[in-house]
């Protein structure tokens, strides 16, 4: 069964599968805000429709609504004011059933396609995207646009392309004839139905609202299966834009809208969740968030499949450099970008007491400290630089953190607040340093300090700085681990200890590329391998269990 | 990384992997016990070898033991008295750790080739699997040698071909690059390790040792995982066989043959069971058993994947046929063959109380009912052949169910006991047919009788039959469903049902094919969209968690 909008997106779909095996660089999105590439008014036309929402209802028509909810503030410092249906979760679950019992007979073909639609639609709302997630998250504008629209687009495409690659898998039908000596075979033909699983929900985080929740929304989508999207209460409007962009290509496509549907919440909605996630009706669960919420679903939803990513210690293993100052670059970079609030970005730096060995010989401990200490200083120094880096800080509780941390070390570089040239209300903080020791501050380091807070912490040696690497990513969970050495048993140690913490490595980087980044089609983000998250975006097993094949045999003549 | 077990093998995998795609008929492995196939002595080798290990103690150096354990019993009428090596929980843990670093470190082409070196050698054990299934299981010597020899050898090979398909897929290295305008690229490589989660249990069952193991125990071992094979009590010897083979061919390829260990236990072992499943350090468990304790491990061994086989109700709809007799006789067969106690047995058989249109005119309820338990009678009605295709009772809780069973309906048909001519104490039972009312009797049919227990319903037409069929299947779980119409609109609304129960269909059987039957690379066995499993064997679902990828990465020189 073939469909329009397949075969009309058939060619970019063909070029992802292409990447996810080769795993190259390759994107169709431009990831810079070109007007030759998004058109001459598109980056004023989105900035417009941003503006116009503000203070307004945002309209979505949808089933069993009843008032408004919604109460977002920006990070560069005023609020919002947009309300939302206020969806009633009976009403919102029973009209998902309804529209996904009609969508779940198109078959693959259609889902495929429907999702490659919405994601062409949502390329070309990249610009008001960026500012919905810019005025919720706190990321500056470029990053906003890039992480927001193009690079989740990306991991969108990615998961769809996974999901079509296990589908595709599955013959429509087969022919079986097994001999029977002397007597005639016996002869059937075999039908096969991918069969998705019923509903997804899917529960964004207040920092990257789509890049977290496109994969699980367009895994679950590309396979059949309902969605309710449930943003985090601060970061609504750019899955709500998303939504209504969904529902618009459904309904020009012939489904019924509620395929997608929007669960927009009031702060504290811990019960409402809870309550919604463990219906029986809800089949799957991607979640992003906080490790006590992601527990929570693991050991309670055990009707739904579930696919959580939570907190994590990011590392990186100094060890010896040809140039202390390229690396002081590098890391500063990662430590200022976005404030630290990536999920991604790194913590504990490990530096041996002893110092590291470089080719200007052997630097001791606290020079490389105040040498990442000064790169920071250096990056974040002039406020109207600095902002287009460090964004601003998404929530309260993250200053509560920075000035919680401050009393458990050694000050390296305090934090401190900046007055954003545009937004003078922004709550914008450069990242707090502090030296720590391996062998006296274990309770301080092995935790999650989510922003803008990183520790340089000396070791007894290399090999102690990887033992901690590796225990402490397996035990406490990861996504990133970064090493620098220009000793090629210490990388293989580093290999090692990689493997054994089940977190993605990345060897030396002085340059462009920062730890941080995680490029779609290339870089698998997250392994499943440690407590950080329970899965990868994306991979096989990220699709593999969203769908069913239900089969029916039937006797058929001998075929000569 | 090349391995020569795995060259040795590639051919047949490049088959197996051809045939998953294709689903038709294909094994490697003869079904038929010929001398041709397996040597001149194979049979009686076969024989001997299963005889010359009763009463004796199982050889199998493995680390941890103390003492033997071990009571099994044969269903044909005497003792094994077999004492199995009583493996210690924290020592066969820490033994397969230590085996499976090592292990992990060859790669999957070492994984995929020494699981294919196991499976050949399991192959040339045929005969005396089959004796210790049938001597365990009380399956009948043929249907014991093809399900417990070449059939579950099919299976094996199955989840190995899934295994590799979802290892290759991932490359081993990739090169990035990454135009930078007028800037050069950046330029990575990255390299990709498949890393295996760590320990995977699997536990059997008493009825299909090896057929209902193998999946999972070979999905572990060729994604690199060590694996602890706890059988049932009741159904030892075929997996110590196995498990025996298992450690040859590692120690021979140089590993240590701790990846794959034996936990033999005592009946009732569940207390030991259960702390064992719970074990941070196992990370997959696959089991094929009863509802409550399938349950208890997904929703206590959390630290695990875990893949379920459980109850279910099996069901056949007759609305029509052109011959009732060729649908009864083979309704018969199924009902008969090992006395019900395949977990794809048929049990519940609903006929419209108004009677089903065939070619010669309207039949009534009572007729198709007394057609159904004629044919049975028939099959069944000479003890000499009759054991062949029934076997023997497994245990005496399937004897109580008989029994009780016996009071709850209107008696069709009663169960015999048979004397075994070769056999005497053999614990041999026709099967049991009840008439049930679908209005009055929901209580007694939507429960699992497993066993040769079976309910021809009079429901109120057609449509009824169906909407209880999906429903049943939905909520209580099912393998198969078997449909009897010479009606595609009747056909049509069966595959609906089967889709909404999540169940295999089977239309109208009435020569060679049995709803029992599942065949390997061709049949997917279970669905993971009902209460009855929540994995199929095999797919790629069923393979793809059980590893992980950690990714490392770092600049190169740009390749032109």
């Amino acid at each position: 069964m073939n469909h329009a909008l397949f075969e009309k997106h058939e060619k970019t779909l063909a070029q992802a599968l292409d990447a996810i095996r080769t795993r190259g660089y390759w994107s169709p999105f431009n990831e810079m805000p070109s007007p030759r590439t998004y058109g001459e008014t598109a980056a004023a036309d989105g900035e417009a429709a941003f503006k116009a929402q503000l203070g307004q209802p945002f309209v979505l028509e949808q089933a069993g609504s009843s008032g408004t909810v919604g109460a977002e503030h920006s990070p560069f410092g005023f609020a919002l004011n947009i309300g939302y249906p206020n969806a009633e979760p009976d009403a919102l679950i029973a009209a998902a059933q309804a529209a996904q019992l009609q969508f779940r007979k198109a078959g693959p073909k259609a889902w495929v396609g429907v999702s490659l639609e919405i994601l062409a639609r949502l390329n070309q709302a990249s610009f008001e995207i960026a500012h919905s997630v810019m005025h919720t998250t706190g990321q500056a504008f470029m990053m906003a646009f890039q992480a927001g629209g193009p690079h989740a687009q990306d991991r969108a495409l990615e998961a769809i392309a996974y999901a079509w690659d296990a589908m595709r898998d599955i013959p429509q039908t087969a022919y079986w004839e097994k001999p029977q000596g002397k007597n005639p075979p016996l002869a059937m033909e075999k039908r096969f139905t991918v069969v998705p699983r019923g509903i997804g929900l899917v529960i964004g985080c207040c920092t990257f609202p789509t890049w977290n929740s496109y994969p699980g929304l367009f895994a679950d989508l590309a396979t059949g299966n309902a969605v309710i999207v449930k943003p985090h209460p601060a970061a609504i409007l750019p899955l709500a834009i998303t939504v209504r962009i969904a529902r618009q290509v459904l309904e020009e496509a012939g489904f019924d809208p509620n395929v997608v549907t929007l669960m927009a919440t009031a702060p504290n909605d811990g019960a409402l969740v809870q309550a919604l996630a463990t219906r029986d009706e809800i089949r799957l669960i991607d979640f992003t968030g906080s490790t006590a919420n992601g527990d929570w679903l693991e050991t309670h939803a055990l009707q739904a499949q579930v696919y959580t990513e939570k907190a994590g210690v990011n590392q990186i293993v100094i060890d010896s450099a040809d140039e202390l100052k390229a690396v002081s670059r590098n890391i500063a970079f990662s430590l200022a970008l976005y404030s630290g609030q990536m999920c991604t970005a790194p913590q504990n730096i490990y530096v041996p007491r002893d110092g590291i060995k470089t080719a200007q010989g052997t630097v001791p401990f606290e020079e490389v400290a105040q040498s990442i200490a000064d790169a920071v200083q250096k990056l974040t120094s002039d406020p109207a630089k600095a902002v287009e880096l460090i964004g601003a800080i998404q929530n309260k509780g993250v200053l509560d953190r920075i000035e919680q941390v401050t009393k458990l070390g050694v000050p390296l570089l305090a934090s401190q607040r900046l007055v954003h040239p545009a937004y003078p209300e922004a709550s914008v903080s450069t990242p707090v340093l502090l030296k720590l020791d391996a062998r006296r501050d274990e309770d301080t380091f092995t935790q999650e300090w989510f922003g803008p807070i990183a520790f340089v912490i000396a070791t007894d040696s290399t090999r102690h700085s990887l033992e901690l690497a590796a225990r402490i990513a397996r035990t406490r969970g990861a996504l990133t681990l970064s090493v620098y050495s220009t000793d090629e048993q210490v990388l293989d140690a580093a290999d090692e200890a990689a493997v054994s913490g089940g977190v993605a490595l990345s060897v030396n980087l002085t340059g462009g590329v920062f730890v941080n980044q995680s490029a779609a089609f290339s870089d698998f983000h997250a392994t499943g391998a440690n407590p950080a998250a329970n899965a990868s975006l994306a991979d096989t097993a990220f699709v593999a269990n969203r769908f069913r094949v239900v089969q029916s045999r039937r006797h058929v003549p001998q075929r000569t």
